[in-house]
């Protein structure tokens, strides 16, 4: 008996009805594992990309086609939220009494396709070969916010009720920064009041490598623009006279980092916790290798700061990515230009005690002073995503390593993880409940990447993870967060 | 009587049949004005995009509308002629036995239109605003090369003959550097035999400052490709571990110049010309002033090389310029991602005695040396073109200015062009014949850029002027070059 049923004090199934047992649940699961694949098909069939205004109505479709299937399954208290950007999805199933209740946060909204043209079946057309599952958004994250609703329609299938109370929170902007969740959250907090959330959007380390994640980067994402000449020049009859947009660019971007790998705006280190020994060695022990880390990434070569495992790279320090960049001519052929603008896309990832605001005033002071006389510079904010740390002694985690134990017959390590997930840090504020980091992402599900894919048999551990999660948080009457 | 004049010997108007005086001839253009500027609008229409594989049929239907057109005024031997590329279009009128031959080479190929939402009318929908006529190719350089074919007509339709025997070569590839006219023009020297050449696809400095171009820079165009990572990836996942292509390029990039506006890669100056103090004194007593560069590219502030007026940088100094970059997310919003590669399109501008051929070895050798280990760069390269000087004491250049006089009622000042024609040296060399590089096009015509536009009234004065050079080269029987 483990640490959260210590406090238990009523027999299972005397408290709402009859409840089934886990065996039950699981065997529902494995005898509809196909219908769940050909349900999962269909969400990943939305081109719910919410970043491009276009989508805006797929990513709508997306939301009633799952607040439909939940109603489908048991949950109730359906609705569609509209918010000013993409709707949520809400749902409940609150009838068991005395048990805790966990908020499920998932988000149907899924990255860009592009580059298009490298996808080899097409992203939203979700087909399987082999084990896996093809498609933008198979992983992140409808698939694996599905394994909690196959979980859950296991549950309520097979005993009609659920060992603890659920609350579903699905949001459609998790990959434009969950702005409008973040009001939402904030207005309602009586409303999603919980005792623990899970969140199911990260990666382990291996089909047979469980891990709970126990710490995410925070995020900034800003927009540089170079503006030159007020229109689009011949570069032959102006190259040489006038600064290139692009050119003032690249050299700006040349000066964010510095030779030793290190991001170079003045100040941007001097809040960054240092860890540890023993952290830094139990992350050594538990973390992926360098090898690890450069073959997910099929690199061949890797970079960053120096003094620093790759693992460390990703998670404790923090980084710097351009995005994108766009300027000038791009179609075939030649275009002798100098473009009047060049614009580059970047990506902060922060840890504790880097805060997103102040990086970002650090970050426009150093563009001002960095930008060369004959251009002009313009900084825009979009996403920013505090760093999370979840307390790896907490029950729940417990309970969650439990779990993924019965899932995949394997303990899970305790991971750290190089994304962010703008949500958790709100929860965790506004709700003042912990967040059960629970990922069944695989290393190499080329996530915001052409070819994504689920991991079937990964995905299944995944539900019976989630029917076992459920189970060990049920068992405990009066669940003390 | 000017220097062309000298030797002749016949009466004008004995050769072949009657001959008209210029005086017709421009009644005639001015009593047709309306229908000129109406078919130049029906040659604007067709998006003829030589870099752009889609447009490849507009490029044909416009060879083909134009060599119509050729048929229509009385030029004979029309055709067609296919190449590997876009079709050339030729056609003679060899009928004034004695008087010179002159090739009048041009372009009915156009740049790209991008970025198209900054037209402030469609670029393909040609439209007349006060005495300007908008539209891609406007003046560049389907407007100039009308001139000419608008005061053929003129002569022929009133005199029935020329003052001269004119080949008319006109080219689908010069903007994408005029590879299978330089092949056809190796392959048929005979055929094209000439006296000298008239280009008119450059600018002069005002409506009321005539110039003939004495010097055009050569050019040289490359992509640059940085690969990283096999496939995008995930910038939370990844950001700091992996070096990112974009930021690679940008390195790099910062690297092509020094700090005080020269190229930094090592040999590139080596061959550069240097100019004598008369030299200079000239070009800053008639060429333009900083301030009237500035106006023209409508930029606040110059840059470049230090030591050099900006109308030196742009003509005898070479200069590099990145035309264009993309790599990554480009879409609205926010894609985390490190992508896979990133490529910049670079346009050299050459100046003698440097060659395209030596500057690319250059390139590539610095390249490679500045590629950071992290990364692999692929190097190629399309145009190449030679710089280009034409003597200013040559007669041609005399019957020019002359015609220019008569034209715009002043006399034309003698410039170096920052731009490059890649066929002006194949015509140098190859037929050895002086090219009269006479242009049309205005510092503001928009060139290459959006809302690309021809000043009518200079539209007119370049047709009177083209009439006035044909008299003045047929008023010498043997014409020497």
């Amino acid at each position: 008996m483990n640490a959260l049923l210590q406090g238990y004090g009523v027999p299972i199934g005397y408290a709402d009805g009859k409840r089934a047992s886990p065996t039950e649940a699981l065997s529902y699961a494995r005898a509809h594992a196909e219908r769940f694949i050909s349900e999962l098909m269909d969400f990943v069939r939305f081109p719910s990309i919410s970043a491009q205004p276009k989508h805006a109505s797929d990513v709508r479709q997306c939301a009633e086609w799952l607040a439909k299937h939940l109603q489908g399954i048991g949950i109730e208290r359906v609705h569609v939220v509209p918010t000013k950007g993409h709707p949520l999805v809400y749902g409940e199933r609150l009838r068991s009494r005395g048990r805790p209740t966990v908020l499920i946060y998932g988000h149907y909204d899924v990255q860009p396709a592009e580059p298009v043209d490298e996808w080899r079946s097409p992203p939203f057309d979700p087909r399987v070969h082999g084990d896996n599952l093809y498609g933008r958004g198979a992983s992140d994250d409808k698939g694996q916010l599905f394994t909690h609703l196959k979980a859950l329609e296991a549950w309520l299938r097979t005993g009609g009720s659920l060992p603890v109370n659920v609350k579903c929170l699905f949001e459609g902007e998790e990959e434009i920064g969950s702005a409008n969740l973040t009001r939402y959250v904030d207005r309602n907090r009586d409303a999603l009041a919980a005792d623990l959330a899970v969140v199911s959007d990260m990666r382990i380390l291996g089909p047979d490598r469980p891990a709970i994640t126990y710490a995410l980067r925070g995020a900034l994402s800003l927009e540089l623009e170079v503006y030159g000449p007020q229109s689009d020049l011949h570069s032959g009859n102006f190259g040489g006279a006038v600064l290139n947009p692009l050119q003032a660019l690249c050299e700006i971007i040349a000066r964010l980092h510095a030779p030793n790998g290190r991001v170079a705006i003045p100040g941007f280190y001097d809040q960054v916790r240092q860890w540890s020994e023993s952290e830094r060695k139990y992350m050594a022990a538990v973390g992926p290798t360098d090898v690890d880390i450069l073959r997910a990434a099929r690199a061949e070569r890797s970079w960053g700061e120096l003094g620093y495992t790759l693992y460390e790279r990703l998670t404790v320090r923090p980084s710097l990515a351009v995005n994108g960049i766009t300027g000038g001519y791009q179609g075939p052929g030649v275009k002798a230009v100098i473009p009047a603008r060049a614009t580059a896309k970047l990506n902060f990832r922060l840890v504790p005690n880097q805060d997103p605001q102040q990086i970002e005033k650090l970050f426009r002071t150093y563009i001002a002073q960095i930008t060369p006389h004959a251009v002009r510079t313009e900084v825009r904010a979009s996403l920013k995503a505090q760093p999370v740390l979840v307390n790896r002694q907490h029950p729940a985690l417990h309970a969650a390593a439990t779990a993924y134990r019965e899932g995949f017959g394997k303990s899970p390590v305790f991971l750290r993880s190089g994304g962010s997930i703008p949500i958790v840090n709100t929860l965790q504020k506004q709700l003042d409940i912990p967040t059960v980091l629970m990922g069944f992402a695989l290393p190499d599900d080329n996530l915001h990447a052409p070819n994504e894919k689920l991991h079937l048999p990964t995905f299944f551990r995944g539900i019976k993870t989630s029917i076992h999660f459920m189970n060990e948080l049920g068992g405990s009457e009066d669940y003390d967060h």
